[in-house]
């Protein structure tokens, strides 16, 4: 393995020597050279699980070079080859390098034929491909699946490059892939600042490009409420204002451009805390927080223990009738089979301030507040489960002792994660991480080789425990972000958690990784989407290329 | 001034109670609402000296609405006009309310008539301004300067507001006003990555709105070099590529543009250190570093104390010529009258490196480095001062020891900056403040209320020392922005910065600031810049508007 990666290593440096890459990165002061092995042009990102790269070229010519499947009639497949007849067309001024050998196509080849609509990616899709490029006019790509076809078409996108004199390449390669993990999530909340669906569309296509598959949708929260409800559509009078809404057209159209792209859409309805906004709508959901004293009596507030009102009411049926019905109307309206429940963070001074919650505890047999918690969460989850959803949550509930499904999922999001991730795979439960990815926490300088630094399997040396680790996810809460800069502070950062969940364990290397991360970030600029510099560089031909780029077209 | 504030205070109520502001801050959580007085609709940002405020509300038709000058053929005005025209449309369906008396035009007035093409922004221009909404039809702005004008003209469009069914409304307002300091600039870095023309230009839009009156163009840098030189030509050798350049166009262009907006141009090209990229094109400009033992010899790295050459060669007569006849030329071409020098961070590792410096310095009688550097300094400021120009340099010469002129302006840019000032100050020279406001150290939350509460006089109580404080700077240094995110990024934040810099010293309240700051961020959006949020919130009608929102523009 150590020989076959140096040989890789001296082809690479070939190929570096005989091609400029015209994007580069550049030291910080002549004193203090970059370190790590420089990548050359075409270098996939994510690195795929094998990737043979040779040093014999041939070109291409993006305006007649065809993608054929055998899959004929299927949206998913011919919207992607649309999707890369653009992507390889790298410029206006490329061409084709006449003393090389032409790739003329790409044939695609999926085993399973399944592309019905409402066959949906899911949790536990095969996702593999390989993909070869012989020598031959025609290149080969197979998968099992229309998602692993999805992979394999990006993958292939990312190793054509330019020469000088803006000559197509692409190397002889052979490629056998697939993630080592199967959920690999970016979660988006569209609560604290809503984000345009435009915005939202522009993350599906940047996500497809880092082969992510989860786009975890954490839609409500205390500040606004943005979805429309087809049963309950008074909570959008918990939205900002009318206008900040998702309508009904934009969650079709966000779940079908999802499903183009092989992306999962992974709704996350965050009850009981965390719902404030709910109760515009439907204020007899909320428990009554008391004051005390002058300022005492129902919805009132007693600040800084709690507002007037925050929680959902768990003494009520009506609170789980109106749940009942509206993640019944979730269930049949996000295909995806799993529904994010949150649970996180319930802030009991609420209960604690309302006598008649008091009351009901005595009535109950509760001593505590977290019994309160856990007869919602037992009767959510409940409820959930009995119309065939499986769920996901936060660790909180499993952190109180809540006992759930043994085939939910818990995402992992507090501080200490290596302990979090012991004691929950230990109790049995599927886990994702989240908490080493919280983008929204940004700092100055290089924040993203600890982000790509971080070992998902690294809590335990039980294998057992590892197979319950089902992925990551990284998170971007929107206290700080809208339409304005989610984009350009989480591109690229994201990227180094994408390779962390689709490479092998062994790809960590973060020196080497810098200058393929320079060429993936450089690639989404020419693909016209506003990734942040990762340190001093530049973009070749594509950065200054104001019509491509969204931030650049002037205003009216 | 209490009992007024208090008068301002309820009035300002008033004015919220009666309108909504169809733009919002929102709680972080139920139980921790913000705190802070509610700006009303139409506050200024910055706060003007002296703002009389009424509830007295008249209404405004924008596409009838007339700007009348006194003074005629002046371009700046002209443009000004043009600009200010555009910004008052608010919203294209926005109506007069038929109900109120309809201010039909502003009247400009200004004394001193100058408005020649070769007359520019320069420190120490008056600025003043009076503005008068009286309930007669027609306003009236009069100043001293067209500079004074410009600002009249952007306060005047913040005053304008859109209440319930987006009826124009602008209150009777009396506003006197001119900045605390005369010098309030913002430093991009140009070499680090390289920012597009229209970047560039829509930042000194943005200036234009925070009333900051300099951008300090860090022109060059150790990474690369992008300016076009009249004189040298191959400096450009040093641009990342021939495409990663600014031509002689693109900087008249930008001066043009600059002056136009009352923001003078300060260019800085940094020597003797942070100089390598000049060496690509004159290599004989820098010093050959020495390497140590098998690596020894000129032009050779001696990681990480030096690269292969880094500094300006302070032994030839060579340097002192180039940049004699460099200066003369940016002299010529920046009209602004001050040149800044840089002269920081000088790596004296190379200089010790080289055996033909340590025979120099024999010859010369010199025994420490530090008296190389003095003499370099001295050279430069000498052939600087002798063109007539004034120039800044940033503190680090002062630190050594170094004698420069009187009329010196001193950047203090470390850390501990109460020390430098009142050092630098106390050695009677005239400063500028920027070490707290670097706006590259990003962190996550809401640093901007850091940059609000420094007080830049806060160093001494001595007044003659405060007489000495021309102003000060925030600094977006280069290393991890580009076109890409440098205006999502500086905005709102620097606006902080504006607002210390112009408004009088009591206008300090943090809370109090939010609610305006974000008017102000929302006002940008409109405006079509990305500015980021400040925090949880949203934008009223404006943030969507994907039209008019640059990031927001479908690729082609």
């Amino acid at each position: 393995m150590a020989l076959l990666m140096m040989i890789y290593r001296i082809i690479f440096v070939i190929v570096v020597l005989i091609g400029s890459t015209s994007a580069d990165l550049s030291w910080f002061y002549p004193a203090s050279p970059l370190t790590g092995f420089v990548a050359a042009p075409g270098a996939p990102w994510p690195m795929p699980e094998s990737w043979q790269n040779s040093t014999s070229q041939m070109t291409l010519d993006p305006l007649t070079f065809q993608f054929t499947s055998d899959l004929t009639d299927c949206d998913v497949i011919d919207n992607a080859i649309q999707r890369y007849m653009k992507y390889i067309d790298l410029d206006p001024n490329g061409v084709i390098d006449p003393g090389l050998t032409q790739l003329t196509g790409l044939t695609l080849t999926v085993d399973d034929t399944n592309c019905a609509q409402d066959y949906y990616p899911h949790q536990g899709m095969d996702e593999s491909y390989s993909l070869t490029i012989s020598g031959s006019t025609e290149g080969s790509l197979s998968a099992k699946t229309i998602w692993g076809a999805l992979r394999g078409l990006e993958t292939f996108s990312q190793l054509l490059y330019l020469k000088e004199n803006k000559m197509y390449r692409i190397n002889q390669t052979t490629i056998i892939d697939a993630p080592r993990f199967p959920f690999r999530g970016f979660l988006i909340d569209t609560s604290r600042h809503f984000v345009t669906v435009e915005v939202i569309l522009n993350i599906l296509d940047l996500l497809s490009w880092d082969k992510f598959n989860v786009l975890h949708w954490h839609i409500s929260d205390d500040p606004s409420f943005p979805y429309t409800s087809r049963t309950y559509p008074d909570l959008t009078m918990g939205a900002y204002t009318p206008d900040h809404v998702y309508s009904r057209d934009n969650i079709t159209k966000i779940l079908y451009e999802a499903r183009l792209r092989g992306i999962r859409l992974l709704p996350e309805f965050d009850t009981p805390g965390h719902s404030w906004s709910w109760g515009e709508g439907y204020p007899a959901l909320l428990t009554p927080c008391w004051g005390e004293g002058l300022e005492g009596g129902p919805f009132k507030p007693n600040y800084p223990y709690h507002g007037p009102s925050e929680v959902i009411n768990p003494m009520e049926e009506y609170s789980y009738e109106f749940m009942d019905n509206f993640f019944q109307e979730i269930a049949e309206d996000f295909p995806d089979g799993y529904i994010h429940l949150g649970l996180d963070e319930v802030n009991h001074n609420c209960w604690a301030s309302n006598p008649n919650i008091s009351s009901w505890m005595e009535d109950m047999g509760f001593t505590e507040l977290n019994q309160v918690e856990q007869y919602y969460v037992e009767r959510i989850i409940e409820i959930v489960a009995r119309k065939g959803s499986y769920y996901i949550i936060w660790e909180d509930p499993i952190n109180k002792g809540v006992k759930v499904n043994e085939s939910a999922i818990v995402v992992v999001w507090m501080g200490n994660w290596e302990e979090s991730m012991s004691r929950i795979t230990s109790q049995g439960h599927y886990v994702i991480l989240s908490s080493p990815w919280y983008l929204n926490y940004i700092s100055y300088g290089e924040d993203w080789r600890t982000y790509y630094a971080i070992e998902p399997l690294s809590f335990t040396n039980n294998a057992t425990l590892w197979k319950l680790v089902k992925g990551g996810e990284a998170c971007m809460w929107g206290e700080y972000v809208d339409s304005t800069n989610i984009i350009s502070r989480t591109w690229p950062r994201i990227s180094t958690v994408g390779e962390r969940l689709w490479s092998t364990i062994d790809v960590k290397n973060v020196d080497d990784a810098q200058y393929r991360l320079h060429q993936h970030r450089c690639r989404i600029l020419r693909r016209g989407m506003p990734a942040q510099p990762i340190m001093n560089s530049f973009c070749g031909d594509y950065e200054w290329d104001y019509d491509r780029s969204p931030h650049n077209t002037p205003l009216s």
